[in-house]
């Protein structure tokens, strides 16, 4: 089993999400950073790429330069991870998938549903995966829920409540810091705010778990703010295909809360409840019977919760460990092994809709909108 | 200070509701039980209230002829509680209030909002209590929220999150379970099941604590088990008449949840946590600093939660204290003493106007509707 | 069902031990406070005694009075609670006891061995109630571990690891605060400081839901602020008649714990979990299975736990409640009727066995002695 | 900055701590893994080890071969770990460290304290590396809790509670069960069973938190399960060198504890309380003031806890990635660069000290024995 060369845009020094990528690559020993454009400075993104074992002709100093150079190799990239500001995912993912690299995007994948629907159709077309980081679906636990929905183990679902909040955005005087503005402002972060970076999370999360999407929306935005044009406060209201009822609350403002993302799972037979700051752990209740702690790691737990597992029983295993997650379930995938669901260009095009229809929603006063993308109704 | 005389209408023998009015009562010695009309069965309520120690002649057979026996006492009762099924409310209400007494009436006060008017100008023409057990509200730590933001330590409120929801039930199967049904049917329990039931107390508290009302509504019900007419799922979004937001969810198919009263107010500069499961603890975060766990019972407190407190500090009380702090205050206020904020028929009718307004906000898709009754706009 | 008429002795105004005791005796109905000497202060005692109800003539001044003036009282006293300083107890207790009036002793029942021996001969003598303030073990949770204990749900007792620790005298500034340095010296305290006070507690409970008593005790006793004399920090080992090993550490100086006693419960087949901070759960694991939250007032749980439970699931039932279930117990003693497990007399010689065993081994270097007293080997 | 070369013996397919070490090695990019003798089983190693990248010249039957190998090599391992059965860990780490090698071993180092004291000079005539993974001590709030006690923020240390228990072994019927079993085994686990598999975590922990080290201990060690002749359960009183009183709880028939490494600190004017389930959490309280919730991320900790901590705050972080902080500083430690107190031969040492007068104490009925080893006193 050779290791698989692994190419990176973004992520440079300094960046938060660059090593959760790089150790969620690294951790198992199925990739080996080959290549990489990871500075918006060329000559930055050289050195560091460098630093990191990048061979020297392969430390490039943009993606454009990237794809040329990797296109021609025999011991071209098996997979490109694309970790650079949201309003280039598009165009990034779409030239690397014609020319027929795999890709791993981070979220948003794209700015508008109609980009959304174009990956999906040249993913479909190039036969390549196209996979977008809702890495919170990898978590052990969170596969354990979602196997234990697909068996009926609650029955069917009736009521899904999502939170994901945080106050890291709660105080005014940030008006001008750089950090925290551009996410309140249309012409940086497009028609969406706090929804758009935490709440797709949380409504991924939720049809993820349930095996099942999102049909229609109500949304309610606020700026409580009084400098942000974009909501940093939303509830969203929705149904899913088969008629669950979904709760999706998500904040920026919301202090004390770290990054509260919870998620609960009402069933006709049986509740769930997953806390992303303690994730090796669900809470699930019987009908009519006693709360049980479930535990990563713990016997009787499916195959897809113990494969994503790496140490015993209440050894924490952590956001890093989600990530790599997803770089197992990649390599499965390009050798042509078996793997779990990961998300795909068609969860970054029901995102992108949920965004958009939401913000249509909220707009008009908590209208229920259609919020599933034309090309997959 | 000679103890108070007290009275009870309802609350008979195995009723939740009963012992905890009379462990509230009597807990702090301010009230004996002295007069009583316990059951609908006449008979019944006769016996038990004198196994409870009400002496025979003010062992009533129902609450008219306990009205007629106590208008005409010099020991009249100085206080009678209302403790039957709701749909009685209104009239046992009006008629104590009307012949002078003082009153603390079980939530819902009234069926309608028009029948909450009407109770709130007779207490107002009468000069008498008339309150309503809101009880969570006086939790010393509820009161110790309430005052850190009349203080302004949160700064302004921007956003308050309250959930109130158990999974009791969750079961399809109690369709025809009589202490079930009923809650879902509109010929008893009106036009809203779990939101009047449950909802409105989270609603009151928000009120409570933010010292602000509820302005606008936008609500989206749902019953998730076919056989129920009236909703066992709520979401309310609302405004506060200053400005602030607040998201409301109640369900009573949760499976999991036992009680789960929970409610957090987040302001300009600083974050409050509170659970009625654990009511003796509050998250408060200040902006930019770390959570920190207040204690009931600790130094520094306000005057107002160090006064509703028995017990030393991580010696916890629990509802039965709550019920008693109502108790305590009414018992003040019938003295002429200084006493706290006990909710009376006003925060009534608002219940009432805001059940009627969701109701109608969730009948017409989820559209924006004042929520302020007529009388108080 | 009469009342049944309460004395009180100590517990005067501003005491803290005072309205846990009024509130647990009057929460129920079943006592009224007839008489009191509940002040060394004999005026300020009569004064208050009047205030809370008491008839002036049987308002004393201290309790001398109150033995001569009840015993020869047609309407006497069916019990009286002693809640004066620790070193008094045992003559007061005496004293009524052999007057023949049922007494509710708060802890510890006596300052040695020695007395606690006779105390419990009185009380059998006199066929009269004797009974110690243990409240923790009314709690309706703590009576449903003992009961699967007895019915063997967990098995044989392999481990028990009880905690009681606090940090509220962790400041060695306080060596001069009389509320803290008194529980230091011996020549106020007696030869121990937080194990008398804090650990006795701990213990009863281990032997209470064990339903098995301790045999041998090696106990490490350490004053961690150079100025006292007596423990601020113990730890002692233990083992029951029937082989059960105990850990038990107790502190004063544990900065952050509240009041965190904890104790588990570690059987052949599963394991139980309880924390005086959150009394309405237990954690109960099965041999092989999931953690299960056992919630008061759930189905299926014990006759009594359901008996002294007082409101429903989820609504939590404090420190007053436990105090009051206490008081319940004695009513229906006094009655004639069924009843649970509260403390006696018995239990209160072990404890002060337990204390000075546990003196005698720390000052030996830890050397295992045998500590049942010498009248119930 | 090129990769170091990486050797691993023991850690074969299908071991729990095979992939911890690869995952902690691999993560960060500084190791590369180059050799290995993976396997009792040569050919078995060999195949895992080439699967796993090495190249087939340096896939081992063996540490022997190993060991001759890689002496020989101008591109020689830069650290070899040591993860086979305990008592070959003193031979191999001997002989490595002999050869000039850089050792990462894990614990327990060596079955006996002379084994540990010679290791210990070899360690330093070598200047070679030689540490031992007591991994706990490489989370990041770990070492912000020894640097808060180094800055004397909680002042000087009274007392340390540490409990590490689980239940995994509660099951009398494993007797036979080999993965069980030997570890109560004199013949293959030594003097000591659960005391020396985990309790010596937690000591290790007391005194790296603490930055002090045991002086004397007094133990007590129980079999609680018939079948075994050595200790599952085990309570350790200590004192430290600077009067620190340690409290040490560990167990493994504790059902219904997974893996409950939890550690209190109690200093002079604060407390610490950390549990390894929720590693990224630490619970301060000053004197005086309230309980803080203290998370991995926050701004304003130490250097050191931030160097360690990868991705943002309230991201999870796990045991994984505390295994890949020790590795982290080894890579950093080799390279001559600056790192942080990872344990060495010496903390092996001190351990198995600890185990062996631990056991003397326990013997002789809890007498309190010094615990140094005689190459530190």
């Amino acid at each position: 089993m050779t290791r698989l060369n692994w190419g990176m845009i973004g992520g440079g020094e300094g960046s938060q999400i660059g090593p959760a990528h790089r150790m969620g690559a690294q951790a198992d020993g199925n990739f080996v950073l080959a290549a990489g454009a990871l500075d918006h400075d060329a000559q930055r993104g050289r050195d560091y790429a460098q630093r990191l074992g990048v061979a020297a002709d392969r430390a490039y100093g943009n993606w454009q330069e990237m794809l040329a150079g990797e296109k021609g190799r025999d011991d071209r990239i098996d997979l490109v991870t694309v970790a650079t500001p949201n309003s280039t995912h598009f165009e990034i993912t779409k030239s690397f998938l014609e020319a027929g690299f795999n890709v791993l995007c981070e979220k948003p994948m794209t700015m508008t549903v109609e980009e959304g629907e174009e990956i999906v159709k040249i993913a479909k077309s190039s036969g390549k995966i196209c996979a977008v980081n809702y890495c919170y679906s990898a978590y052990p636990m969170v596969r354990e829920m979602r196997q234990m929905v697909a068996n009926g183990e609650i029955g069917k679902v009736r009521v899904i409540v999502a939170n994901f909040s945080h106050g890291h955005h709660g105080d005014a005087g940030d008006a001008d810091n750089p950090r925290v503005r551009w996410r309140y402002d249309p012409a940086m972060a497009g028609v969406s705010g706090q929804f758009a970076d935490c709440g797709i999370h949380a409504m991924h999360m939720a049809s993820f778990i349930a095996g099942d999407e999102v049909k229609e929306v109500s949304a309610d935005f606020a700026s409580t703010i009084a400098s942000r044009e974009l909501e940093d406060d939303a509830m969203v209201n929705f149904r899913m295909e088969g008629g669950t009822v979904g709760r999706l609350w998500t904040s920026s403002v919301a202090i004390g809360r770290q990054h509260g993302f919870e998620i609960q799972v009402f069933g006709e037979t049986g509740g769930l409840r997953w806390h992303a700051e303690q994730p090796n752990q669900v809470y699930y209740t019987p009908l009519g019977g006693r709360t049980q702690i479930m535990e990563k790691g713990e016997g009787g737990l499916s195959d897809e919760a113990g494969r994503l597992s790496r140490v015993a029983i209440a050894h924490p295993e952590g956001f890093p460990m989600a990530v790599a997650n997803i770089y197992v379930d990649l390599a499965a995938a390009i050798r042509g092994q078996a793997h779990g669901a990961f998300p795909t260009a068609t969860d970054g095009l029901r995102s992108m809709a949920a965004v958009h229809y939401c913000v249509e929603s909220a707009r008009s006063g908590g209208a229920w909108v259609d919020a599933r993308p034309a090309l997959l109704r």
